[in-house]
């Protein structure tokens, strides 16, 4: 099943399923044209992986790491399937980063590898949208990572059992792949991810977990339509627009 | 004035303000013993400040940065007054920071420093709980500063006119003085930080921004009572667990 947040006709915001006859939710079907897809989770935070393909970790010149490299991205970096990702003025080298999302189903600390998926409402698509000028000069990933709308996430929430566990991630720029690969590439797996945080943090339901993204990133600029795929979750579609 | 929010004997969560009478909503004046102080703000974010202090950055053996070193704390992070803050199980040195914190009252964006004072709702006492075990050896200050309720509050948002620019901030453990300065020792102003992180992030009312820690941060251990005072604000108290 694939869930979706939108706002309805009458202005309404709407969690419903969206499948081949379209978006449904109480006894009404909408196209999805017709109605404003929403982030499908509006999270407290979002707890982020980096360095979780062994091929990006090369082309970023740095080692694979012994435990999970985490970084956060906070509310304001959300953004939605059809919304315009604004870039900060000024800035020479912002990037893509394809990656799976995590949505968590409920609050947990302290979860063992085992019941790991116990707590995982299910998975959607993510940009991990980085300021590399920043990025490769501050201590913490603030700047680099925590500037707004630097999260597009979406469309849909599918449920596990949707998405494969070799699930190939894509991302296109203006219809040209830049990266391709598959989950069954990661370092460290979803329950490593899980039983990793939750020893430091609670997780709340609508919480995302960000799991890396691997080689191919690239630039982004003005204009740039960006299509990212996850096999079983769908396609989140968002344009970029560079501030002055 | 001193807004303080707080659970009523019934149960209901209210915003007072708190004064030698006593905390008052309303037309009832509650003695601060019968109710519960809960923490001033619920942030979707706190944005820190690191190094803002010369003699901090000289203890910690970093140089003073040129721009204000960011950090994040996620809402998991929040405890407050009276509260009992645990520390991760099996970290040698968790120390304390006293911070003044700064409440921000309206959603803002692109905040020029001579408007920032317009944003600012009040200052608030905070403790930025660190675990150093991992602060020192991860990229991103995450397992380090953002495990929960590593960041007490309260126990009242001060108006800023209540706050001299010179504000003494003191941190106590036991009774016995650890930390001891004044705000006027900020190497960036209230101001400053304000224009530089809304360049790149929307801060939303209740945000909170953590303004850095002078010098004498030390260790914290299973029973240790803390007491966070900021002139001007009052006297924030928690007391410490160490989980097993």
């Amino acid at each position: 099943m694939h869930r979706v947040r939108f706002r309805d006709p009458a202005g309404s915001v709407r969690q419903g399923t969206w499948s081949d006859d379209g978006i449904e939710f109480g006894d009404r079907v909408y196209d999805p044209a017709d109605v404003d897809v929403l982030p499908p989770t509006d999270p407290s935070k979002i707890v982020c992986v980096g360095l979780n393909y062994a091929d990006h970790a090369e082309e970023e010149g740095m080692d694979v790491p012994d435990r999970p490299l985490l970084f956060l991205k906070p509310p304001n970096t959300v953004s939605g399937h059809g919304d315009t990702v604004t870039l900060p003025a000024g800035k020479d080298t912002i990037e893509h980063e394809v990656e799976l999302g995590i949505v968590v189903g409920e609050q947990c600390r302290n979860v063992d590898e085992a019941d790991a998926m116990d707590v995982v409402a299910g998975f959607t698509c993510a940009n991990d949208v980085s300021n590399r000028d920043d990025q490769y000069v501050e201590q913490n990933w603030v700047r680099g990572k925590a500037f707004d709308n630097s999260c597009p996430l979406g469309p849909v929430v599918a449920d596990p059992a949707d998405v494969p566990e070799d699930a190939s991630v894509e991302l296109r720029v203006n219809g040209e792949m830049r990266q391709s690969s598959s989950i069954a590439e990661f370092i460290f797996s979803v329950p490593e991810i899980v039983a990793e945080i939750t020893q430091y943090i609670t997780l709340e339901p609508g919480d995302v977990v960000l799991t890396g993204t691997p080689a191919g990133v690239g630039p982004l600029d003005d204009g740039d339509r960006v299509e990212v795929e996850v096999e079983g979750v769908g396609v989140l579609e968002h344009d970029v627009e560079r501030l002055d």
